[in-house]
Formats: structure tokens, C-alpha cells, sequence
């Protein structure tokens, strides 16, 4: 990723030091850290989808790096969008230099991941297949625009349902990681057949990721999440349990709604959600989600196959 | 471009209307216009310029597609990020949809430009030159984010030169027209020289077009331009002329550098300007670019590449 972002002349440095500094490679004095990057799961299950497929997960790493810079390029824009001033305990890149810099400079990125994945090119990969993963890669990045344009929407709804939020984290959060897990298999030369199935199990496996998300949200430990409890349920978000919560009861309806909500009224929702069955509710959509995925993946013996179902149970918090 | 841009299912179609919207072919009620694009010269280069280098111009039809709507991605984000609530006598996306959900519509258009760019594919191009068209592509949106990078930096720094500014619209205006002349060479397959004498032929006419717009920006006939005499004087922007202008004269940065400015000052202006020979050096240049431009051409007598030439020259207002 480095590699890939780095400015074609020195000249050209300052707009690449912001994204230097998104990617948590250095601080906003542009001095070296290495402690602020984010998980990167998303080129972790494109390597081992890529094994998992017979291939080399050396020769997927131009995709690796694509999907990685792809979604840090959606998290620049999203915290213009959200208004969002602090991003993994950090300043994002628009309140430190302002928006019109902050999105150029989320353009810069969208490109730049673009350059990533052709260097495809440069592993042997044949042409067909580096045209069918842009394909691929392109038409992610619209589902993501789609989830966006929900998410977007949702804020001014007061009808949204629980399937038209399922819809919305399709588009925001499952699209990259299925497209991650796609691009390892079409690097692997997989038949259409074992492709569409390891993209499908990254779609429920992001599904379920967001739905336990959603779930930590409310009922998380303070000790663990760094949160209060209830802290969705503050942020004023309509998540996947809330919405749930919304259509049982009128009552949660008047609460959730206020302008402002105390820890302890959040605290007070939560309960209340529990006690209606909506933490349950969620549960089981994200059991069934994560059934989806493992059925879909199907894993065998094959150990790189293994390595995914278990990076994806322990993601989880569950074990094989 | 209207086949590329449609949604994937009629539950996406409204972050679409914000695209057709954008593009001049609905009104801000979504109905039909057909008055409201763009002139369109970037495809008509790319075309011009396939068949310039023995290559048939419908087969460069999804690059002519692609080049367009990048382009039009870019006015999205640009005018979110100047501010500005009109472009070509029309509110902008943000004014009407908010600026979340206009960037966004940006983002996707830029991953349309590139599926449009894809369908190369279905015209019988090798897939190893839509790579390097791909990469092209890339590259050049890479070189409009710096130029973007440096507009924006421009508007705090006082110490603009010409030169740095010629570096800004190398990257802002005169890329794209570039890499349209050198897409429409890729797809005829046109040996590698060839390629870069048409790519620097879109370059210098670029920088030639874009001065030309500054000139007329100060110095522009009223009843032609729609705008008063001075106009970019008034908006405070720093044309070409302008910074030559800075150079020469102190009592112009004064003038210039108020906070409001009337229209008798900017005529006045203007007069300096051209008293102390800003505008001839500003045309100057315009005719240095136009002559490096022509000689990168070479025209010969192929009809395709006389017709890039008359086009170029008619738009620059002169004849051949």
C-alpha cells in the first residue's frame, strides 16, 4: 500500500501526507507512527479466500492492497458526509484541513486503489482476469455509493424497516468484503461456481459483522467497547435492533426520538429493548447470517478454507 | 453515457436522478430536457483522434463515454468543494440535494466512468490495452486531484507564480483533454510515439484553452460571454493574466486584493492589465501552447487528424 501511495514527484507530497496520515502511517505533523492502523480484515479474507481457491495469496496482494485503500478512500468521504470529526481516536482528515482538501483528497485515494488492483498486471495475472476484477472492483464501489444513498437517506426517515436496513449495510458493509473475498478467488482462476460462492460467503459474513456491530452498539461491556451502554441508542443511530424495537413498541418510539437522550433514559431503552426481544431478534438474524456464510463456504478439509471459517467464528467471539 | 448510467434495479433509481440531473438530461423534477449539456469536447477529441491514428471511432466509443462522465464526476466534487450553487445556469447537485448525498452521487459516477470505460471490452479490444487504458485512466484522475490540490492551496497562498499556476491547470484541465486524444490512439492500437505526440497535442491545447478562458475571463465581449467586463476580477480569481499582473505592479495588488470590489474597479482593472502588458503575454502563451500543440500533431494530410486541427483552431477562434 506504501508503494502504491506514493507521490509521482516530491512536489507533489502534501496532498499524499493527508492520506499518509488517514492511513495512520504518520501523525498530523506528518511524523512516522504505526500504531493507527485499522484492522485490515478485508485483504486478510481476499489472501485466504485466494488459498482457500488453490492459488498463491502472494500474487493477490495488488488486490489485497486495493480493497484495503478502497475502503479507507469510502471512510474519508463517509466522515465529510456524517459530519464525523474523530476517526479511530484520531482527528479525521477534513476537520484537521478542511473539507474541500479532505474530499480532493478522497478522490486521490479512489484512484489510487484503482492503480492498486491493476498492478495485477505485474503478478502474472492474465488481462481477462485483471478486466473482470475492475469489473468487479467498479461495481462494488457503486454498492457502496447504494448503501451510502440509504444510509444517507435514512437520517430524514421516521419509515425505515428492518429489511430496508439490511438492504443499506448490503450496499455499506458487505459489498467490499464479499468483492475481497471474490477478487482472491478470480486471482485463483476459481470456476464462476466456487467464486460466487466464497463472495457469497462474504456478503453474510458482513452482514453478520454489522449485526453483531449493532448488538455491541446497545448491549456491549463499557469494559470492552470503550462505550456506555445504550451508546447507539445516544448517538441518536437506527440500527438493526432499534429499528426492530421501533415497529413493537410506541412507547420506546417517544423515548428514542427526543432530542436529547440522558445515559440513563439510554440505559432505561436498552432494557426495554432487551425485554421486548429485540436483542434476541438480532441475534438470531446474525446466526442465521453467519450459517449462510459457512454454509456457503463449505470448508472441508482444505486449511486455508479452515483459516477462513475460523477467522470469521472468532470475529464472531464463537468457536468452531 | 445513458446506457451506463442507469440503475441496477428501480429501487436505486433516485441516487440516479441526481446523476441525470447532473448530466442536463432531467430537470430538478426529474423530467426530461435535452438543453442543459455540456459541449462535449473531450469525447469529440477522443474519437477524432482514434481515427487520426487509423483506428475506427466506434470502436472508441466507451472511452469517449468514460472521458465525459469523469469529467462531469469532477465538476460534482468541484463544486462542492468551491461552494459554487450554479453551473451552466443551473443550481448545482448540492444546493438541491445537500452536499452528503451530491458527494456520494460523485463517487458514483466516478466508478460509472470506469465501468463505461470496461465495455471496451465489447468492442473487440484486446484486454491488455483496456489495461493500460485503465491505467491511463487512473493516472489521469490521479493528476486531476493534484491539480484540484493545488487550486484549493491557491486560495490561501499569496505568493502564486505563473509557473505554479500553469503546473495547476496542467493537472485540472489540460490532463483529461490529454488522456482523451490518447485513449482514442490506444484503442487504434497507434504505435507508441505516435500515442505521446497526440497526448502532448491534447496537453498543450488544453493549457491553450484554459488561458484563452482566462483572457476572456477579463477581457471577454460582454454580449458574448454573458459575463461584465472583468468578471474573474470580480470573483477574486487569480487567472493567468492576474499573476503575471502581480508581478508588475503594486498598485494593482491592491486594487485587486480588496475585499469587495466594484464594477468600475474591475474595468480598471482590466485597463491596468493590459497597460502593463499582462494581456499580450497572456496571449502570447496561449499562442506558444496552441504552436506546440500543432506541432505535436503534425496533421499531414489525414482527414481525421485536419479535422482535429480545424476543430482546435476553430475553438481557439482562429483559422487555419
Amino acid at each position: 500500500m506504501q508503494e502504491v501511495v506514493t507521490p509521482p514527484s516530491p512536489e507533489q507530497q502534501e496532498l499524499y501526507w493527508y492520506l499518509h496520515y488517514h492511513m495512520g502511517w504518520v501523525d498530523k505533523e506528518f511524523q512516522p507512527t504505526g500504531e493507527h492502523t485499522g484492522k485490515r480484515l478485508r485483504p486478510v479474507f481476499c489472501l485466504l479466500a485466494c488459498e482457500a481457491c488453490g492459488g498463491s495469496w502472494k500474487q493477490a496482494i495488488p488486490a489485497a492492497a486495493a480493497v484495503e485503500l478502497l475502503h479507507n478512500f469510502s471512510l474519508i468521504h463517509d466522515d465529510i458526509e456524517d459530519g464525523d470529526r474523530t476517526r479511530r481516536g484520531r482527528p479525521t482528515v477534513w476537520s484537521l484541513w478542511g473539507l474541500p482538501q479532505a474530499l480532493n483528497a478522497g478522490d486521490a485515494l479512489y484512484a489510487l486503489a484503482h492503480l492498486a488492483l491493476l498492478r495485477l498486471t505485474e503478478q502474472a495475472v492474465p488481462a481477462e482476469t485483471v478486466t473482470a476484477a475492475m469489473r468487479l472492483f467498479n461495481q462494488t464501489c457503486l454498492q457502496l455509493t447504494q448503501g451510502q444513498f440509504l444510509d444517507i437517506s435514512f437520517e430524514e426517515r421516521g419509515d425505515v424497516t428492518p429489511q430496508a436496513y439490511l438492504s443499506m449495510i448490503a450496499g455499506k458493509t458487505a459489498a467490499l468484503l464479499a468483492a475481497s473475498c471474490k477478487l482472491g478467488a478470480l486471482v485463483a482462476n476459481a470456476p464462476e461456481s466456487r467464486q460466487e460462492h466464497i463472495q457469497a460467503f462474504g456478503h453474510h459474513l458482513g452482514l453478520a459483522f454489522q449485526i453483531q456491530d449493532d448488538i455491541l452498539g446497545i448491549w456491549g461491556d463499557p469494559k470492552e467497547t470503550g462505550k456506555p451502554v445504550g451508546s447507539d441508542i445516544l448517538r441518536h443511530k437506527k440500527t438493526l435492533p432499534i429499528l426492530h424495537g421501533l415497529g413493537q413498541s410506541e412507547q420506546l418510539g417517544s423515548l428514542l426520538t427526543k432530542s436529547e437522550i440522558t445515559t440513563q433514559e439510554a440505559a432505561q431503552a436498552a432494557q426495554m429493548l432487551q425485554e421486548i426481544g429485540s436483542r434476541d431478534w438480532a441475534e438470531d438474524q446474525a446466526r442465521e447470517q453467519t450459517e449462510l456464510a459457512l454454509s456457503a463456504l463449505d470448508a472441508g478439509d482444505c486449511p486455508a478454507t479452515l483459516a477462513l471459517q475460523d477467522l470469521a467464528l472468532e470475529l464472531l467471539g464463537r468457536v468452531r
